[in-house]
Formats: C-alpha cells, sequence, structure tokens
C-alpha cells in the first residue's frame, strides 16, 4: 500500500519499480495494479501508429513537448509515453529509441517514458501495455501515448487501448493497391502525412483521401464478425477525420495535430463517445486476460505426455489437426 | 469422400468448393480436412513477408511463373498462392491483387490463387490459412506460397507455417532506426531487396547486412520466453542467408531466388530441418486451435448474465481487470 501511495504521490522512483513488477506480471505487481484500478479513469489515452520509417516516434516527441508547452490559454498536462514494439525481438531498437528521445524531454519530472520490447510472448503484451498505462493513469499522468510500429493486428489491438487513435503515414512509402493494404486506416480518428517536404506528398495525400472516402462508404455495409468488437467507422460520426500534414523533425504542423487531439478529446466527452469507447476498451482488456487464463489452466490440468502423444499421432499425420484438438479437449479434466 | 476423391484427382472446381469450405469453417470443411490431411506433407511452404509496397505480390508472381517454366533440367511444380492479408478490412485489396495476377499466369491449370481477407477476427486467421494450406498439400500442389502483408507478428505466426521463409524489402523505406524495427528479419531465410534499381539500394543493403549480423549475434544470448517456440535464430547454423537483389517488376534476379528457394530445400532436407519445422509447425497449429476452442467453450459454459454483470463492476472501477478474471474464472461450470 504504501508503494501505491508512493505512486500516487508522484515519486519517479516507486513508479519505475512499479512498473517493472507490472511489466514483468509478479504478484507484487498485480496487487498494485488492483490497489491503483480506482484511480485510473482521468487520462486521455492516445494511440499512434503507422508504418515503420514514418517518423511517429519523432512525431510523439514533438507532441509530448508542446502538451508540456502549450499554445497560450492551454493547461501543461503531466504526459507519459508508452513505445511498444511487438516486431523487435532486439531490445536495441526500443534503447537507441529512447536515448534519441531523450534530447527533447530530458529533466523535465513531469514526462516518463517507457519503452515495452517483446521477446515472443504476444498473447501477453497487449495485456501488458494495458497495464503499464493503467499505472500511469492512477500515477496522475493526463495525456498517454501509446505508439505502435508497424501495421498488424497486434498494433491495432494495442491501438484499440486508446481513447484517440493517430495514424501516422509518410509519402513515397509504396504504390496506391499495397496502401490500400495498410490497413489501419479504418482505425484512425486523425490522419497525418508525415515528412510532407517529400515531393511525393500531393499523390500520397490524393490517395488516403480516395482510400478513406472508400472506406467510410465500405463501412455502411460492414457487419463485423462475432469475435470482433465493433469498434471504428460506425463511430466516426460526429467526427470530421482531419487529414494533416507534418514535418515533424522540424515542428512543421505539429501544433495542428495537438490541436486536433485536443479538440477529439473535446468531441468525445460531449457525445457519450468516451464512455464508450472506455466500456470497449475494458471489455477487450478483460476478454484477453480470459483468454490467456484459460490456456494456462488448461496446460496445467493436462499431462505433458497426453499432449506429447497426441502430437506424436499429429506429426505422422496418423490424426488430423481437428482430431487431435478432439482428443486434446475431451480428455481435459478440470480442477 | 467424392468430393475428397475429386480434389486429389486435380478437379479444379471441386478444390474451390472445397478451399470455400474450409475457409468458411464449415463441418463439412473440417470433414473435408480430416480426410484429406494424410495426404499432406508434400509440398515446399514457402512463406513470403515484408512492408506494404516492397513488391512481394509481383516477386511471387513471377517467382511462380518460375517454378512453372524452370531452366534447363528442372522440373516444372504445380503452384499455388495463399496470399493472406491480415490487415485489411476491405476486400477491395486483395480481389484488386488478383486481377493484377491473372496477367502472368492465366490459363495455367496448374496453378491456383486464393486470396484471404478478414475482417477483424484475426484468431481464426492463421488456423484457417493454415487449413487452405493443407488443401493445397493433399490436392498435389507441390510449391505453394503463403504471402502476407506487414510486419506484425501475425504475419509472423503466419510466415512460420512455412518451410522456407523470404522476408522482402524495398530502398528507401525507412531509415536505419526504424529498419531495426522491422524485426522480421530474425525469420528470414532469404532476404531479397527488390527495387533494386532505386538510388538508395547500396544503402539499404549496408543497414541490412549490418542489422543481419547484429541480429545473428545477438541470437546466441537469446533466451526465448517459455510461450514461444524456438524457432529462428539458431536453427540457421549451415544455411548461409542470402541477401539477393531483385527488380521483379523486370524480372531482373528472379532466377536468383528460385534457385535459393530449392536449394533451401534440399538443405532442409539433408539436414533433417524439414521434419523439425514440419513438427513446429504442425504443433504451432495445434495450439492455435486449442486456444480457439477453449474460449469457445468458456463462453458457452459461461451465462451472459454473469459476464455481464462483472463487465458493469469493471467499467465502475468497482474491481480490477484481474480481480474481473478472477470471479468470471472460478465461476465457470464446465459439463
Amino acid at each position: 500500500m504504501s508503494m501505491v501511495t508512493s505512486v500516487r504521490e508522484g515519486n519517479r522512483l516507486a513508479l519505475a519499480r512499479v512498473l517493472t513488477q507490472v511489466e514483468n506480471a509478479t504478484d507484487e505487481g498485480r496487487a498494485c495494479l488492483n490497489d491503483l484500478f480506482p484511480y485510473t479513469g482521468n487520462a486521455h489515452l492516445i494511440g499512434i501508429t503507422g508504418s515503420p520509417g514514418s517518423g511517429k516516434s519523432t512525431l510523439v516527441n514533438k507532441l509530448a513537448y508542446m502538451f508540456r508547452h502549450p499554445p497560450e490559454g492551454d493547461r501543461p498536462r503531466r504526459v507519459a509515453v508508452v513505445a511498444v514494439d511487438p516486431t523487435s525481438p532486439f531490445s536495441g531498437g526500443a534503447i537507441l529509441g529512447d536515448r534519441i528521445r531523450m534530447r527533447d524531454l530530458a529533466g523535465d519530472a513531469d514526462v516518463f517514458i517507457r519503452s515495452m520490447a517483446t521477446r515472443g510472448s504476444l498473447g501477453g503484451l497487449a495485456a501488458r501495455t494495458a497495464d503499464v498505462v493503467q499505472v500511469f493513469d492512477a500515477a496522475g499522468y493526463e495525456v498517454i501515448f501509446i505508439e505502435t510500429v508497424g501495421a498488424g493486428q497486434t498494433e491495432v489491438d494495442i491501438a484499440r487501448l486508446a481513447h484517440t487513435i493517430i495514424v501516422v503515414e509518410s509519402p513515397g512509402s509504396g504504390d496506391d493497391v499495397q496502401a490500400i493494404k495498410a490497413g489501419i486506416l479504418e482505425i484512425a480518428d486523425i490522419l497525418v502525412i508525415n515528412k510532407a517536404d517529400h515531393p511525393m506528398v500531393e499523390n500520397t495525400e490524393r490517395a488516403l483521401r480516395s482510400i478513406f472516402d472508400l472506406a467510410l462508404l465500405d463501412s455502411s455495409h460492414h457487419h463485423p464478425d462475432e469475435e470482433s468488437l465493433e469498434y471504428p467507422s460506425a463511430t466516426k460520426k460526429g467526427w470530421q477525420i482531419p487529414i494533416l500534414k507534418t514535418i515533424a523533425t522540424e515542428g512543421v504542423g505539429v501544433e495542428l495535430v495537438y490541436q486536433a487531439v485536443t479538440q477529439h478529446a473535446q468531441y468525445l466527452k460531449q457525445s457519450r463517445e468516451w464512455l464508450r469507447r472506455e466500456q470497449i476498451r475494458l471489455q477487450s482488456i478483460l476478454d484477453t486476460l480470459l483468454q490467456h487464463e484459460l490456456v494456462e489452466r488448461w496446460r496445467k490440468s493436462t499431462s505433458s505426455e497426453i499432449y506429447q502423444n497426441v502430437l506424436k499421432e499429429l506429426i505422422s499425420r496418423r490424426i488430423s489437426p481437428y482430431q487431435a484438438l478432439q482428443i486434446l479437449i475431451n480428455g481435459v479434466t478440470n480442477d
């Protein structure tokens, strides 16, 4: 409890310790989370994603700086950045990223940056990211960036933890057909074309606008699978998704993104959409935990010998994967 | 059974029907898979992945054509292409892709191309891709390309279904730090730098080589998480991963990739690595099915009312996600 109190009182060392416990999913970390959870629900969670090389990290840097030093009339916010890299098996990427960030924001006690790398266990990453975000939220960080690399489903899952999703693209990163495939466009609340000094910027903007119109058109016919949560397109009513051009390295256009982010927070709160996203977000966190726990329990309840025998039959092709599944599931004894 | 016989005898219409049943996960599809499974295990499964815009589809096209019209001394193979797009919620991308492919390969009865798009239910996609690949394998397709978009974990999971993994990059798609983050490099058996007429090609090659050396160095200290299968780096012993340059649109360098692919198949078979990958592949398929089934069973065994009540408590922050999990799991009654 005293650890939790220290975190709530702004003790950075206590915060760092709790974050480590939470990342490592220790019993202590889980106990802290339970105690901290009632204090969550105040932060504005901002997901930021896009292709590798689009300049996301630089943009997050500049946005974080702007939330610390806002335009006249706005109050400075306490800012946390959670940089998640689901694809990198090397810690090198994340560490290097941190060092580059430090230049702008070092020494500011109201900025906390945390990199999360993974070594293969992806099922847990979205859950652990959610946990880390909760700790920052309870610790009084008012704006929390969740930055992810790439365009795969894990990134989409992680971005789904946010209230506001910024998708960053850069010009010339692919042809038109491939751009359609990037796919994460449909989750965007704010679209940013970074590196806007690139000669191809007009083409990219045109391509994005047309894909985007198509997507919005398409979404009216869209019936999500049972498994998926109906998150994006339909909920965009009442919010005109801006397409903004930036040159993040030089700070150009960053204030426009800042304005869009704060306007989106206002829109969410006025339209009850904030509450709806909170509900979806917490349900998604719960479902992920459930899935993980069910598999763990099954593993504990099944003898490794039975599993290995079935696997052997499968590998020798005496039984099919579905037949193997039936044998394993029907042999389960729960306790 | 007669459907299965027709598929085995090369009836394309029967094949297309079974593929549809399998993709839709119908009972009929599952029955066909069980009957077909003993006939699998002969195809060379080639995963091909890389950033959007790297020219993967074009390269697959050209490679497929080369397997149909091989250099003197080689036998033409029957080729299937399974194009998986885990990120696109629009069918547009996949359909468009198909139309572009057709030009080269249309009219060849020994080539079969199947696009799989998804609408959000990602858990199922890797499993359904595995199923579709099994059908092609049992139907006598000797070379099966599994093409995926992007660099996220889902793509890695899908690529893991293959014996040989080709990673395609293109020059100038990101700076050096970001390139490290691309991360899928570590799963590559063959590295291709496509669009090699791009002025930045030398930089990209240098960056890839240094990242690659770093990765191989790093892998000796690498202890994978319990959850992850120890698949890549350590197993690369005895196989020198080639870095090949291509201009796929003009066919330049494609024969080198073809040679590398066939050499890799030889290496796998001579070194018993083929068998090891088969085992890992089938275990991964089984584990995915298990996870999905356990969640399904839990859902059926738990009343929606209990779940909704717990969710309500969670959303009002009276209980934490981990406390919600405990209540739900301990309230489970299995049948």
